[in-house]
């Protein structure tokens, strides 16, 4: 039996770019017929970008998506395809994949598994499939299958790719990182393959979309669930990989199947024939502290180049939260497009005022020094007949933080430069921002980072860098919003070692306030963390997007009602029983 | 055949509020007793309130809300109930509703029509069930639907209600509002009961609940399709009925039934027995202004209250918009817990100055006034190096508008009022507002609702009032923003008349550009509309909730990504073309 050339073409497509996402796949197929490949796939819905959301409600993206669709249809020759697009028949939208070969649309295949779960509406938005795809190159039989659908055991894909003796099952995907994901796939999709006694080509998006990173790492799986090849994660790539020896028999009879496998579409293609191997190539392994921080880094170039914005403003405290922030935004826009600003007031200690100084320096950005203190004053004035009297409260800390985030986006209005913010999980969780404040701003980098992580990817950038990038001064400080005289975060906070499980605990897994009591035994302190992630919903609803790292971010998987008065009444009474 | 007496009790739950909610529940029970009630029916998912969102991923919630239907069900006798709640079995969230008799839950059905569209996401949430729930009260047949069961023409629900020959079908409901809904609501529910030959007792949801309102307005239809009776809109009430005849044979037999019919599920009620015949209550009807209006008022009350605040802070500009949230605001919460806020600058003419304090002493609400020039100063000041030479621009603009959020939210954080924001959904939709600014609060009173509807609104205000309680010169002022020197909103948008069709065609009803240029035929304009649409959304995502009026909202039921690139080309092109 011959052997087939793959090509995975792990692109970046932006969503509802249809003219520039589908140059792009045209651009790859080129490159993937000159690499001597039979076939060529792309990743889910590559032709309208993942995910679309409310666009593929208008009845005008969807034939616009046809036809950049039926474009490539017509430019492509001499390989085969499949690309991912939004598919539409009879009043209904399909997560679909085409099957593309000299100059036509062969077939569909239509997902049949929509997840609509965590950050997912597909359910939302698209019928479920109930046919299959399978056709032949060069007497390869292989089975067209669409994300979820590999992820179901014992599903529909996985029955009838079994009963129809496919080859080789290519999974068309964009799977969402998360710290860790990585792991979880190959699992999936290794016994996915033992299980059909099919090779798995998985061909995951990459890039970076509003909250989402698609971290690439496109895989390529032996039919005894080993490992065969890998793609590059971050980044665009395409995986090359020959296929051989396919040792099954016949496929069963055609009335066996539910889909076109009774057209039994065959293909030809010679152009692998005769050309040297391509050797398995396999992607380094990346740890976890470095797979977040590339994530960071390429959720925040995309967001700002597929907005068309060039620079960025980030106000520097000199704490760790805006060092990393600003590391981030040097490696993924380079330094000259990072504008670092420091807006001391009187509460800020020559320290840290300095410490910023010395990491802009290091660097290599640009610093702005704007003073509050003339604006503070002027607000206080203002405000005196209608504050009253009674003792300075919030009111004044939050003022500080409102004017540095009006600076910072006048700046922005200004010059053009999107505004990153620097706020950390553990503080998003528990409201410990000011609104208008340190949250104002076009994208929060490190929204999704417990601050327990975000020291861990300070050090991660300075060992990288061989030299203290950050210097340890901003990595050892104790943390401070510099918003009243000697204010430690640990005043109002337990040590962020103590509420960071506390918070994933409660966040991202669910778990009731009884069962936290083993993490934090003084149950009046966490009965105040939890209260505080339950008020805190209306900030974190008015607060931009960021790069999801965890398996829930406070984003698109995680939709709490404001209005909400489910709180931790048991918690409260235990914690009132005990001081009596 | 007996007359049946049934109690619709069309309560106002708030979300998570277990223990109130219970309390609620249990108190309309013992009202609908002692006026001789059989059955009495309760919203749908009336334990929990209504959408409880993602508390329903939260094992510990679902224990609890079963906990609340376990104690309900031992505190009542002497009634029978239909109680809705979530349920939860074998692994799977069911949106269900209890049949509750003599101390004993006598049955469960589960919905099984699942929406997942426009503010909808059950499908995220809950199964669907696959069983139904028939049950006797003095020999008459019963057939337990939720909401969307009944929207579904000849779905599941209708086909077993035919066949049972149910004489009373009850669909309890969280059927959110929007102008003009109720008529749908009629037409539905009267088409499903001629088609049924049954009466149907629609129960609805009263109250706010962050930016979704429900209207109330629960209806009794008879067999014809007739109107029978119908409960108040917009606040709690209970609609008594008594049913009688019913003139159908009996039911098929129980193999014909999918649900637990076979049980014969039989209660005897001696409640109505005897008791004069209540006349048949017919709420008034309400024309379309009056029920927007009402709408607002109490989605602002329950919004402000639910989440326990008692005063509401709002800037008042001297224009229709602010105007017309302050009258919202005094009807809500009464004049004494609202407070304006007049920050005159020196763009601000004395005309509209001495309009917004008319328009507070006509409200009689306190005034505040603080004006912004010294703040003004002092960031032009600081900031004067880093704006750089060339002209004064939009970072003007915005200043001031984020100078007045500054103050408003320091007050807020002063006195613990909530601040109630003023734009409209014409400014919402084309990004005709400063982030931090204007858009600075806590709620969004009219976010929903467009320019030319706002017009309406305040003169229905002053129509009702019977004097101008907003001063004339407010509303036939030309709108502006007032942020330099004569600018006018049209200026920059075409006048409000043209745009907000275009945005109804676009925002609501998903139309593609082309199909707009009826609506403005001067396509370059209409193009430089639908652009400010499309690249507003990140405004809209940092902005507060509001209440809901129009079939598409800014809010749940518009999930457009940020980062997109799909816009009007097409339309660009045209515009060009016409230019040369």
């Amino acid at each position: 039996m011959a052997t087939l050339r793959i090509a995975l073409a792990q692109i970046n497509p932006t969503v509802g770019d249809l003219a520039g996402n589908g140059a792009k796949i045209a651009e790859a197929m080129r490159r993937a017929r000159e690499a001597g490949a039979d076939l060529v796939t792309f990743p889910e819905l590559a032709v309208s970008g993942y995910p679309p959301e409310d666009l593929l409600l208008k009845p005008g993206f969807l034939r616009d998506c046809r036809a950049a669709l039926d474009s490539l249809v017509g430019q492509i020759r001499g390989i085969a395809a499949i690309v991912g697009f939004p598919d539409f028949a009879n009043g209904s939208a399909y997560n679909a994949a085409a099957l593309i070969h000299g100059g036509h649309l062969l077939g569909v295949y239509r997902k049949v598994e929509l997840p609509n779960y965590g950050v997912f509406d597909e359910k939302r938005y698209f019928a479920p499939g109930t046919g299959s795809l399978l056709f032949e190159v060069n007497g390869v039989r292989l089975f067209v299958t669409i994300c979820e659908d590999v992820w179901v055991a014992e599903g529909l894909a996985e029955r009838l790719a079994q009963r129809n003796r496919a080859h080789v099952v290519v999974n068309i995907s964009a799977s969402p990182f998360h710290a860790g994901k990585l792991a979880t796939r190959r699992e999936v999709l290794a016994a996915f393959a033992r299980r059909t006694g099919a090779y798995v080509c998985y061909n995951n998006l990459v890039g970076g979309q509003d909250e989402l990173v698609f971290d690439g790492g496109s895989l390529v799986i032996d039919p005894r669930g080993k490992l065969a090849a890998s793609a590059a994660r971050f980044e665009e790539d395409m995986l090359l990989v020959d296929l051989a020896p396919f040792g099954k028999g016949e496929p069963v009879s055609p009335r066996d199947t539910s889909g076109q496998w009774g057209r039994r579409l065959a293909i030809e293609s010679a152009n692998s024939r005769g050309l040297d191997p391509v050797p398995p190539r396999v992607a380094p392994e990346l740890d976890r502290t470095e797979e977040v921080y590339k994530a960071l880094v390429l959720g925040t170039r995309d967001y700002v180049r597929k907005n068309r914005f060039k620079k960025v403003a980030i106000g520097l405290s000199g704490g760790v939260d805006s060092a990393l922030t600003a590391a981030i935004a040097v490696d993924a826009l380079g330094p000259a497009n990072v504008v670092g600003v420091t807006m001391p007031s009187q509460f800020t200690s020559s320290e840290t005022l300095s410490d910023a100084m010395r990491l802009a320096a290091n660097l290599g950005i640009s610093l702005l020094t704007i003073p509050i203190a003339p604006m503070f004053a002027s607000y206080l004035e203002a405000l005196e007949d209608a504050f009253g009297p009674g003792a300075p409260g919030i009111e004044r800390e939050n003022l500080q933080a409102r004017i540095r985030g009006n600076i910072l986006m006048a700046l922005s209005n200004r010059h053009g430069w999107l505004v990153l913010t620097t706020g950390n999980k553990s503080e998003v969780a528990v409201g410990y921002c000011t609104l208008y404040g340190d949250t104002a701003g076009g994208f929060a980098v490190i929204k999704d980072v417990p601050k327990t992580l975000v020291w861990e990817l300070a050090e991660h950038v300075n060992r990288k860098a061989g030299r203290d990038v950050i210097p340890c001064s901003i990595i050892e400080r104790p943390p401070t919003a510099e918003l009243k005289p000697n204010q430690k975060d640990e005043d109002s906070l337990p040590p962020y070692r103590v509420l960071d499980p506390i918070l994933k605990a409660y966040v991202e897994e669910d778990k009731a306030p009884e069962e936290l009591v083993p993490l934090c035994p003084d149950v009046a302190r966490l009965a105040d963390v939890l209260r505080r992630v339950n008020t805190s919903e209306y900030k974190r609803r008015q607060a931009p997007p960021g790069v999801k790292i965890t398996p829930k971010a406070f984003g698109r998987d995680w939709r709490l009602p404001i209005t909400n008065r489910y709180g931790n009444g048991r918690l409260k009474a235990a914690a009132q029983a005990e001081k009596k």
